[in-house]
């Protein structure tokens, strides 16, 4: 469904743009932290303490920079009038560049150094603070001002550009950019780490702890298991999903996501909805959240499961533990569990059975006419219907791994150097036909559909596949801690809510992601998503 | 009616958020800069083109910082999820701290001083980008930071405390923030200009060459005219001004509001319109400008003059040349002439005969029902109806600046200490008794009812009655040198915006106010602003 901030998240990402510790808790913590350092020597508690208030500062800026981008950003993708886009590029080049700067002096990799050194004497929460701090700031400073300049300079082009190769169906107007693009995150990866093979590299990015040697695995299981389904459900008839395509008008669909956000315990007191083209989530702190939909009158699904999509990925930024806020540890940990919990609120919670028949008497409220016929069960099969699709933003739940996997593949070989960028439309067109078993048309519904290579963004498609993953595992253990299924049935969310705050939200950036997911899934095991997804889809379509 | 930006501007303006030099027209000044220097001596000339590289990146860092700034200020104030302030805050300080840490380094003071020395020879442009910056720096390096950081704190809790205390006809609670706060006043003025009696010092800030001086006899004169009439006026029969509050559908008005922006010339791509409590303009660069304003469903007046209100500041920002953009001298120059212009087509345009009779069809097709029974000339009467009232911005065209005189007395007597901050309600009340014959009922209604001081700012009011009068003299000499009516009466205001854009917009703060008001105006004559006021409500009430 809906993207995670997608380019404006990796964006973000690549200007270093983190958090910071809340003063009354952060004073608290210093202030007992002075009192047990006073037992020592003084002068060297001293310059400790001063290390441990300039770590917050530095913390507290990168929340306020982040924050002005952000809003900037926020303005520029929601209400601002079309044409103000290059005023507000420049504000955010010069904004971004100055974080870069003031991050990667020479002082901040003293007062890092510092801290390191003194690691022993750090609690939890402030030793993986500087570990991340140290880990952004070493790879900060590999990267050369220039290009990092140069880099920035490109995407913002490429991304122009792309809207003009995807809307006239022109891959050679765009070939030079990717190229480019290709080269730069070659080049890159080697800053992120010069000891890994370069898309390892660029994996690692995007979720720690994952290679080629994860994914590739992960992916042939996926594959194996998912691409005979498809074929034997192609035999099988389709649902009737035509009533979802009946008249819907926005203002109704408006007063329906209200709704939805209150059965999900959005508050609308600290979450702001708002409409743009593609949905996004965006959330400042912990106590200030936005997402976005698109209404459309002949679509109900599309906005409805794009708020609960959105509405996931909130959950978890709004979820993290109030002492990592304003702090480098504050929002979610890593791309594929930002997805796994935006997938879980949506598919493996809002496109069940349960959820249906719970919220479907207010539903037919809200559309008393278009609602008329249809019952619970099938809406459910409605929005469950599965066939193999062009577009990966509008495809199902079995189907979507399998466009995740003709990317991986693609940006492997170009970054391994036996793709070369002019051959991506031919390969991409072949994958699809061999996973998906369709015929690509033209460039603007293959492999010019998606906006991460315009923004300069390579590895980080393989989180979405991932984080659905780790979603269904998530939702084993929780069958197994507490019973699910009866108040999702009654529209209460709230001890799904309270498992996923427990195993996976409250640590925000405080564990590994691997650590999180141990924690909430137990060991990874792929067999145990695409067991859901056998048992899902074959119930369904009576395989 | 509304306010320019009111306390955001002021806020901003104690940043010292000021803008830059767009790149393509910078170098090549530069460019043709270098080759002048060429012939001199070749060390010096290369000293001096870096000096100017640093200035224009010092310009555009302050518009970066002023951005961001921004968009969290537009954000807050439109979109923003209701309990989300306090992490805004928090970036807000630290974003605002870090422009004023980078602005007063003793780098920008040397950059400055070099060019300054070097002031003859640079372009008319660059001088006055100097001057500006050196008495920026200088001001702001007189402002302790402490005591800075201290009076941001205290205005921020002063504005929440004032809320609960205008809510609540409580002013013992703000009393204490009110004394704080005219005694920081006291102490920046003299930061501000040691050499000025304090209120001087603080009317000077937001109206530069203005003191009480200036504006003693100006109000006197105001006073002499203005209090007779409103007395006469009083016996006579009031126009019926009901149907202004039939049911106005805030749809309807949404596309009225459209519908006059096309009117103003406001394009679209580049204005944008948002619904806020208390409407105001913010203009990014002169691309990039988006005004505010508030739907009442029972009144049809208060949006519409609001809309052309902030339009006339929006088409006063974005008429500023484009090679001032993102410099310190792009945006208007001082507040007194920005109101001139949001009144000049509020008041003098919107509100005249022609205007109405040129809209009205129109307004007619978006509200069939409610004008069925309306005539252009009893509009004109409705909106014009004058009569004394407890509160400003509700306030007429006549009785507007016997409101902001009120306040000019009572802020010069707190400054000068002749007035305590415990006696302005009394003084507050028995002024309105005197110049506008109201007895004000309660502190809500009364001393309460502005943010202005809650904010922080004394000696703006002012410059609210002093663009009034402005704008009366630009309408008398563009009668002279253009026919003003004609067009205006078929709905074509372009004439009268290419007159304002040459003798005003265009200068943006190139020029001292004081020398675009006698370009616009000739030699400043309250006298003009007064015959005009006593000629209009004359006719409309037989005087």
């Amino acid at each position: 469904m809906a993207l995670f901030l997608d380019c404006l998240v990796a964006l973000l990402a690549a200007f270093g743009l983190v958090c910071i510790v809340w003063p009354p808790i952060l004073w608290d913590k210093m202030a007992r932290y002075r009192r047990k350092k006073h037992k020592g020597s003084e002068e060297r508690s001293m310059d400790l303490n001063e290390a441990l208030e300039k770590l917050d500062a530095l913390q507290k800026k990168s929340y306020a920079y982040g924050s002005g981008l952000s809003a900037l950003y926020l303005d520029g993708d929601t209400v601002a009038p079309p044409d103000t886009e290059e005023g507000r590029a420049l504000a955010v080049s010069i904004l971004a560049g100055e974080w870069h700067e003031k991050f990667t002096a020479p002082e901040t990799g003293e007062l890092l150094a510092f801290l390191t050194e003194h690691r022993e004497e750090l609690d939890q929460v402030r030793r993986r603070q500087v570990e991340e701090l140290k880990r952004d700031y070493d790879q900060d400073r590999r990267i050369p001002a220039d290009e990092y300049m140069a880099f920035q300079k490109l995407t913002s082009e490429a991304n122009a550009v792309w809207k003009r190769a995807k809307a006239g169906n022109d891959f050679a107007l765009f070939l030079p950019y990717l190229e480019k693009i290709v080269a730069f995150n070659r080049k890159f990866a080697g800053y992120y780490d010069p000891d890994k093979a370069p898309y390892d590299a660029l994996l690692n990015e995007y979720e720690r702890g994952t290679s080629m040697a994860f994914y590739d695995p992960f992916f042939a299981a996926l594959r194996e298991r998912i691409v005979p389904l498809i074929r034997a459900m192609g035999e099988k008839e389709q649902p009737d999903d035509s009533f979802l395509h009946r008249h819907y008008p926005a203002e109704a669909q408006r007063k329906f996501s209200g709704y939805l956000m209150e059965v999900m315990g959005l508050d609308r007191n600290h979450v702001g909805i708002g409409e743009t083209e593609h949905p996004f989530t965006l959330c400042f702190n912990n106590r200030d959240a936005r997402i976005t939909t698109h209404y459309y009158e002949d679509d109900l699904a599309s906005s409805m499961y794009s708020v609960i999509h959105e509405g996931g990925h909130a959950k978890y930024d709004m979820g993290v533990a109030d002492d990592l806020q304003y702090t480098r540890l504050a929002g979610g940990v890593s791309m594929g569990l930002h997805e796994s919990q935006s997938r879980f609120y949506e598919n493996l919670i809002g496109r069940s059975l349960p959820f249906i028949e719970a919220v479907f008497p207010r539903m037919r409220e809200f559309f008393p006419e278009q609602l008329a016929d249809v019952t619970p069960g099938m809406f459910y099969r409605a929005v469950n219907k599965a066939q193999p699709s062009l577009i990966r933003t509008e495809a199902d739940e079995l189907t979507y791994p399998l466009h995740i996997m003709v990317r991986y593949e693609i940006e492997k070989r170009l970054i391994d150097g036996t793709l070369e960028a002019k051959d991506v439309p031919g390969t991409w067109n072949r994958l699809y036909k061999e996973y998906l078993g369709v015929d690509v048309p033209d460039d603007t519904r293959g492999c010019l559909q998606d906006s991460h290579w315009a923004g300069g963004s390579m590895g980080y498609f393989p989180t979405y596949a991932l984080g659905s993953a780790y979603g269904a595992q998530m939702l084993k253990n929780m069958e197994r801690d507490i019973d699910v299924w009866g108040p999702v049935g009654r529209g209460d969310l709230s001890r799904v809510t309270e498992w996923l705050r427990e195993k996976v939200h409250r640590f925000g950036g405080l564990l590994e992601p691997a650590d999180v997911v141990k924690n909430a899934c137990g060991t990874f095991d792929p067999a145990v998503y695409t067991g859901y997804l056998a048992e899902k889809y074959g119930q369904l379509y009576g395989l």
